[in-house]
């Protein structure tokens, strides 16, 4: 069961069906009428889902347990679980959230698969960056939303307007003509806030790429470093093996002499040796 | 009492009130009316404060003249310090700054801290890159007020308009739509200023961002570097203390050798050893 | 013939040919009338045309079958091709395509065509990035075009008008006062949507960009080490060398005593030997 | 003279000028009436003017044909120069020049000028990506003069509004609104030139950074591993001088053996000699 359930013909089928599926639901967004259209489309998501359904049984029928510890099939579970839900109902979000399903090609294809780990692994070493860009945000948002909300209701009137308006001048977009023009009117130091957060996002938003830029070169790095250190190592260990063997040379050619010549290790030639290896 | 302010209960105590007058302090930006809300709100904020006053007491009296080594310990002052006037007063600015008390996490939880001393350590990098972008944008606003000021009064009317304007350009935001193309209707060769200006700023800043992230490289670097030239130093010093030890021992072969078989050195084998090593 | 067409007399004539025919191609967009502007410029034209097919001729002959071996030789031949139709028919955007011949610069100046090898060079290193990429534009087309065609059609009718709606929010452009804030009107919780597409995008070109960048580096940063190394094994190899040559002589050294002394090795000072060595 | 010229006094007094006529021309922005204003502020203008003609004079005098050798006198030059033009007609361009003075800063103060001496050094290795994204940008002029010029012509009419425009586009700010949709309602097609001009000249302008940043951890990273090469040779030298001495100390010791056994260096001891070392 599980040798079927990896091998590649079954991945390649299954993978074709994501495909497949990800264009029949992307067609379901032209607006087109006819029995081709309304009839078939349908009936194919619907054979794509069950096909996929037993894709999972089958795979928690030969993992069972262990199927759980890969993130990537609880991702497949529940696209497969929200897939399954809406054909009952008809709310039109879990509708459109059915082309999440084309996601899967990410769990079946290795390449996309280790971009997107790639991706995910990045976030932790970002965590503490993000922390005080959040922190950042959500006091500029309270500040704004006191000193602006008044004056310019659309923008600042809650907490939830005024965090939306700093996260379109933090991208830049519309920041002077949308946003902070219109608060200068009335408030005409208005320009020190928006310019002073600007300035600090933009700030904290290059420390987190800078972050991330430092991490990529240092893995990738480090994995060359311990390479040529672990051969470096290697050789100096061949080094001191060869002196070594040296050293016993000398000390059996040392014997030999001695014993030959009848002599005991005379005292002072030790103490002569010992000053200079000092 | 320094152990019972450093202690981990007394400081998670703290970090638990920031994040909810954090909370309240947003609470009270939404205009619900209601006795919790104009009674206690306010209330729990008096309250809080005063813990933090204490607490910055407290501080004092453990560290004495040494609470001020930190700027830490600054910014805290500072913010209890802002939190406490308005209490009198109706300064709506004021009133609006308490929430920068949710900064003071930042001083509280040591990973916060260490990403803001970061950003902190990396300004003095930039100085020299800050003075000359300053200058550029000095004279463009200079010269943008001169030559524009009376065509486009509204954007470059006096010195603040114009570098306000400039800053909305070099982020490139609406630069052409609302700056560039108004005032090429008098003057059709502002372009050049405004490319010219785009281009050199947009130069400076990436060089701006360049030393960060060479600086932020080299140190990283520079930190692994000494580990491993540190390493093959003392792999160095391993052999040459061998090779010492063997021509210590050869040296005492060589005496053993002479002296049992009577002779003085040989000034010639001297001779012929002294030709070897050259 | 080789010899003609490789030469750089004849690759000069062909560059200055180049330049005269993009002038003059960039003069055909000025309004102007006169004998001189709608007789002699199409006919210079037509004139440096030709000399461009006897060019792709002499090289066809001149090279053979190997002449398809080099993609900037396919180009070349393109770019001829598209000149040479449009001289019979009058399709507006085949002579505005006219003009893709200054690209031929690229093929015939060494320098320029080095950049854009680099350039092409690091798709392939980018292709799993930019799979991941257009997945996650192809689902958030698909699920904007369900959830918000019907508010906001002239946006998001189409899955072709959804994507390039996406785009112009991918590259921040108006996406807040353009895209999201009409769609919002509707739909309140839009910006969920539009948030999280942005940072995840933002995101994946970040990667795109960090991947370019740490490629550059390692395969600079390789061929530096790859040339200390070589050095480094160099002089180990003079060390051993140097170190089995010592043994050698210390071998020898101790045959010569053994021999005079008549005596056979002794095992004894064999086992102090082994002793020492291990 | 020199001396004079090249204290810190001196420069520090021409220092000082240059920051107060910043300011005065700063002020001068300013459209405040009254004595002060209109009588003393120009005349200190012209006073400083004088000081920094009499400083160029002493300069030339005290360098002589040497003073054209840095390209910063030849700056200083041009600036004054540009300063006294003026003083006798009423060009408002020229007026508006004279706060390129201010730019003396960075010839007077070390700091700033190696800033910028770094920024134009960083110029020479971006040219031929340079010519490459200029090249891409003038061919997309011409086209989109072609192919739009008649549809949108307040934007495309002429190669230099195309130009304009498409810098524009480079930027972002209002590719889509203002740019690419007014273009689309007659040529639906647009956007592919768009979406591609846009894709390519990001790619050029990206790789054009990671060249900046590359070289510049190239640069840096070199001259540290030249210190550490420089310290590896010196180490190595030491070791192989120690072990010739050893093989000298070795080779006196067989001499010395043999001369006192009486015994000519023996055939077969060499040759075992020879085959351990090879």
């Amino acid at each position: 069961m599980k040798a079927f359930v990896e091998s590649s013909h079954f991945r390649n089928f299954i993978m074709t069906l994501i495909v497949i599926n990800a264009i029949t639901l992307g067609l379901e967004t032209y607006p087109y009428e006819g029995d081709w259209f309304t009839t078939w489309l349908p009936m194919l998501d619907r054979i794509i889902v069950g096909v996929f359904v037993v894709e999972i049984a089958l795979k928690l029928i030969a993992y069972r347990h262990r199927f759980f510890l890969s993130g990537w099939n609880w991702f497949d579970l529940f696209v497969i679980t929200v897939s399954v839900i809406p054909a009952a109902g008809s709310f039109s979000v879990l509708r459109a959230l059915r082309i999440v399903r084309a996601f899967r090609l990410f769990s079946v294809m290795p390449d996309l698969r280790k971009v997107v780990e790639a991706l995910l692994n990045a976030i932790p070493g970002m965590g503490a960056v993000i922390a005080v860009l959040g922190l950042m945000f959500y006091v500029s948002a309270v500040m704004a939303t006191k000193l602006y909300g008044e004056a310019v209701p659309e923008r600042f009137g809650t907490l939830g307007d005024s965090a939306f308006a700093l996260f379109q001048v933090m991208t830049l977009e519309g920041w002077a003509s949308d946003v902070a023009i219109p608060v200068m009117e009335t408030h005409p130091w208005a320009w020190i806030f928006f310019v002073v957060f600007i300035v600090l996002t933009s700030f904290a938003v290059l420390n987190l790429f800078i972050a991330i830029i430092v991490d990529s070169l240092q893995s990738k790095h480090f994995d060359d470093e311990e390479a040529r250190d672990a051969e470096a190592d290697a050789d100096r260990e061949v080094l001191h093996t060869e002196i070594a063997g040296l050293r016993a040379e000398i000390a059996a050619l040392t014997a030999v002499v001695q014993r030959s010549l009848g002599e005991a290790p005379s005292s002072s030639s030790s103490e002569n040796a010992a000053d200079k290896s000092e």
